[in-house]
């Protein structure tokens, strides 16, 4: 058995994106498997059963150990790989502060991708509807979110302190799903010209273009009005739904 | 300046629970910070620009440090404070599998919260209102979230392994307030016969009993009816809302 890294994920994921950058920044060597999350395959049993109870993507095997929810992957390979202190964190303090931001992310900035999911996405599941409840639930706490980011880059040139952390990855992968969907444009950036400074410079690292090709390239297709044939409807920004099960 | 934790809390709160019972069970010191919720004290700018911007608790202070989310605080007092290795995990596998848990938690049974919070506290908060809609999205992620413990506890003794870790903490102490508001009864007793058993399992620890006193006062009052002056708006149960922003 390959001691490499599996990486199962998609790359319109905003958290998978997190994770695969992460991975080829640090320099762990996986091998990449695409899981159609267009056709649903990760919403069948058997799916589940072997990787993720909950169907969601990036999911990681090291051998027959599996590990999913993109923050404890980062986790779990920062420890393994012995990764620079920069990523999660060089002392208990800083660790703790980007824990402390993973944490946030899954209630705040990551349930804002209801705004775009629902604008760009639910209509090629489930039909055109009247999705605008959902989306002002998701620009709402998007919006919500835009001023954390902006108070913690105020102290900080990143989002936990001078250097790129993980924290970074998963914001940064939130905010380019908003840009690639026109859900954050000249507006937003207006508003919080730090934000796009910070963005700006994330967007500049080696690895950000080729990661964000594919979002960026569906973004531009959907505001074309190109409708993109999908059946996926597990987990998309969970939370966001106005209420639970009516998308399911 | 005191090198003693301190720990600023509400007892009514799962997550602070939590915290709470982490901080006891591992014997770490701390002065406790009973915070009013009840009436908004968390709500005050100077409390977000001073602790925590999301006026969430708990939130610890360690000198001049300061961490919130509940699963950060566990993390950052599990490392400074070398807790035995069942709490945060043994090796870097066990580890990546509670971190796994804590993030599930938040998007998952955490918002479940939403079924006890707008049957019992809405109404004081609001006023009589048709909370149905809330309600019954909370009851679905809390459904769909004891279907998940279930399939986990198959498996082993506690939710991450065979000895009881932060992952258990959270958990429990989001079913102690449905128990408290009968949210969580007999009828979801009898289908999870598991979960029940590992519920029983930890309230019968030393430390249980004590930090559950105030919700099971707090659910049996509501149960018969009394009302609980409270102004508290922040936060309760972030996501379980139908609509971001009109229960602001």
């Amino acid at each position: 058995m390959s001691s490499t890294i599996r990486f199962l994920h998609h790359p319109t994921s905003q958290p998978c994106r997190a994770v695969n950058q992460f991975m080829l920044e640090v320099g762990i060597p996986f091998d990449q498997e695409i899981v159609d999350l267009l056709s649903g395959a990760n919403e069948t049993q058997e799916f589940k059963d072997k990787f993720n109870p909950t169907g969601q993507v990036p999911i990681i095997c090291d051998g027959d150990f599996v590990v999913w929810e993109s923050s404890a992957i980062a986790f779990y390979l920062n420890e393994k790989f012995k990764a620079p202190p920069n990523w999660l964190g060089a002392d208990v303090r800083q660790r703790a502060t980007i824990q402390q931001y993973c944490h946030w992310h899954s209630t705040f900035l990551r349930r804002g991708a209801g705004a775009f999911f629902f604008t760009h996405f639910a209509e090629c599941i489930w039909g055109k509807q009247d999705y605008s409840k959902e989306i002002a639930k998701g620009r709402y706490i998007l919006d919500e979110s835009l001023v954390y980011l902006d108070t913690w880059l105020i102290k900080n040139r990143y989002l936990c302190g001078s250097e790129i952390s993980f924290a970074d990855l998963l914001a940064y992968h939130e905010l380019v799903s908003h840009v690639a969907g026109k859900i954050v444009s000249d507006p937003e950036w207006k508003k919080f010209p730090r934000i796009k400074h910070w963005y700006d410079e994330i967007s500049a690292r080696p690895h950000s273009d080729p990661l964000n090709a594919t979002i960026m390239q569906v973004g531009a297709m959907r505001l074309a009005g190109a409708a993109i044939p999908m059946t996926r409807k597990t987990s998309l920004a969970k939370g966001t739904e106005v209420t639970a099960g009516l998308y399911n």
